[in-house]
């Protein structure tokens, strides 16, 4: 089990900012758990829709409540006319964390949400569309297409690779989406879900809260990591290459992305289990570069750093393995997070207090104004 | 001056969430300070462009600059076709925060800060078209007609009056329009300005910075107080009726906004002035109901429940003499406290570490997952 650092100073790093029944980080099982069960366990047993539902609902549902709810999703697939309209119009080099995060937005004009009593609807909305959203965009601004978006899939990974292949993806490549789901879905008080919770505290929608959600998991040291990991990995040829290429940018001192973590210490939970399965795809598309090139890297920033791979990285090769574009890796996690942030926002909604913490003052004194002419 | 209150517990209320040199709030002057200089001297001796220069670089303009920066931020007004797009696409009838945070959203796609050498060219670029973006929208989705929205007004605020009205305003409403942008503009660590240093802790582009900052301001507990106390005094018709209503309000215990302050204690620094303000455009367009019925109200709140008008109160009427829109009371805040929210994204990119609290837990012990079909 992960040990939670002593943490202090800038950045609210270790002050509690308030409760969360939702998950733990670095405290029991294997060093994450949602509403008490282990991630792993989550990760082996269960669907992606099972995992939204518990955190959403607060229980694992059964069979019959799973078959309503993946039921429900798939017929909020379709995408508003003004919407598709909206994304025709995002030029194909805008980033994609911009197309989701306007997106959603413009989603929340069409369907807004009138009073809290629809949350769970609005969230179920989004669940099921935010795939739609980017695969339409991506699809038309790149290969100037307007695709259908309402497919037969039977899970929200599925719609996911279906629409952005265009045909309808082999089980291994659902049952990863799966385990990539459950591992991105939720992950306490981190900076994107603290950006909904924040506004969420002044009574705002959900559409304004997982909007402000997406334009932070935007950021390089959020949610772009798997993207930057890679751009890194793609350009080794070989674990030699790796291991000499990175060795050189330890000497540099240069910023490697998706090893270490701000509140695990040890290892990430998360990382063993995307391992085993990008290990299966390299086997089942016959690769001999990018996995041995993945754990080499692992090794090597174990071996001079004690670092070891968070989440994303080997999610980079994983995804690479399925055939999804890089650019697309960080809005997957919104489609996943999506789960964790609105179950927040039910979660601070239910216990309200606006969030409105003090600052220190480090600037000028009190002086008078000169008048323009003067200065 | 005002005194801070002792504050603790929940919403991070009295901890320290960071340092910030561009304001103070309830330490010296009168209780607002912008860079050293009080709200009152600033909102007398000064226009809005002057103080947004202040805000965002740091000192106040002499002549030449601030003719420079108001030239430039005038040639900024337009708008490309896409963005128009969007907001033909968005219905009369949704919320006007939404049709701001959309087209902020979409503003970030079509014109992305590509780094943050471009975090001033972003902003001065947002502070030149939201008046554009919301009167845009509002004037063709509620008249059916596509305005041109470069005019050759001298201020922001007078820009908006005119896209609004389809005439260049009075040099009286201009000057209100100054001061209330002024009072606006920067608080310190509130909710929507705390939401876009988070988001500019992950190191996000400013769009998304302002986009969930935009959000957060639209939760009634934080940005909606001026629509709410329009919509109460507006439904009075003397002054003698407004004290009974009012006094039936407090005996039923409902919620009366645009009274009372989270850091305040015993007035808002911005009430005065604003007050002051209306009551010259009361004279103004003659009238005898609404300003006096503020004034009622202001006076019943205080004799029974020591509570103080905050910057809000006033602003409706004042807003209202000024034939603004109730609906658009809260993008014209918008306007305003995007300098703030801008220069705090800046402040936070110069000295970052990702803000991540943590959060107390509350949810289930570690618990194994049950197989579905025992479920």
């Amino acid at each position: 089990m992960a040990q939670g650092k002593v943490l202090s100073g800038a950045g609210l790093r270790g002050q509690v900012a308030g409760k969360t029944a939702l998950s733990t980080v670095g405290k029991s099982g294997s060093g994450l758990t949602y509403r008490g069960y282990d991630v792993k366990d989550l990760a082996e047993h269960c669907q992606f829709e099972e995992v939204a539902y518990l955190i959403l609902q607060g229980k694992l549902p059964n069979q019959a409540e799973l078959d309503a709810y993946k039921a429900k999703l798939k017929a909020l697939r379709g995408l508003p006319q003004a919407l598709k309209d909206v994304l025709e119009r995002i030029p194909a080099d805008a980033h994609p964390m911009d197309v989701l995060r306007t997106g959603c937005s413009m989603l929340g004009n069409l369907e807004m949400e009138q009073d809290f009593s629809q949350q769970q609807a609005a969230t179920e909305r989004m669940l099921a569309c935010f795939p739609s959203i980017i695969c339409y965009w991506y699809r038309f601004s790149h290969d100037g297409v307007r695709i259908d978006v309402e497919t037969e899939d039977d899970s929200i990974g599925g719609h996911f690779l279906h629409l952005l292949h265009g045909e309808a993806p082999k089980s291994l490549h659902e049952q990863v989406m799966h385990v990539s789901l459950i591992l991105y879905a939720e992950h306490e008080f981190n900076a994107s879900t603290f950006t909904a919770r924040v506004c969420a505290s002044t009574l705002s929608d959900m559409h304004s809260c997982i909007t402000g959600a997406i334009g932070s998991l935007r950021g390089p040291l959020h949610g772009g990591a798997n993207e930057a990991a890679m751009e890194m990995i793609e350009g080794f040829t070989s674990a030699e290459h790796a291991e000499q290429e990175m060795m050189g940018k330890l000497a540099r001192k240069e910023k490697i992305m998706g090893f270490g973590h701000a509140i695990y210490s040890e290892s990430d939970p998360r990382n063993g289990i995307i391992k085993a399965w990008a290990a299966r795809l390299a086997d089942d598309v016959g690769d001999k570069v990018l996995y041995p090139v993945s754990v080499r890297c692992e090794e090597v920033m174990w071996r001079e750093k004690k670092l070891f791979c968070n989440a994303d990285f080997f999610h980079a090769s994983a995804y690479h393995f399925m055939g999804i574009p890089t650019k697309l890796f960080t809005p997957i996690f919104v489609m996943s997070r999506l789960t964790g942030w609105a179950a927040h926002v039910m979660e601070q909604r239910a216990d309200n207090r606006i969030i409105r913490p003090s600052a220190e003052y480090t600037g000028e004194e009190l002086r008078k104004v000169t008048p323009i002419a003067q200065r």
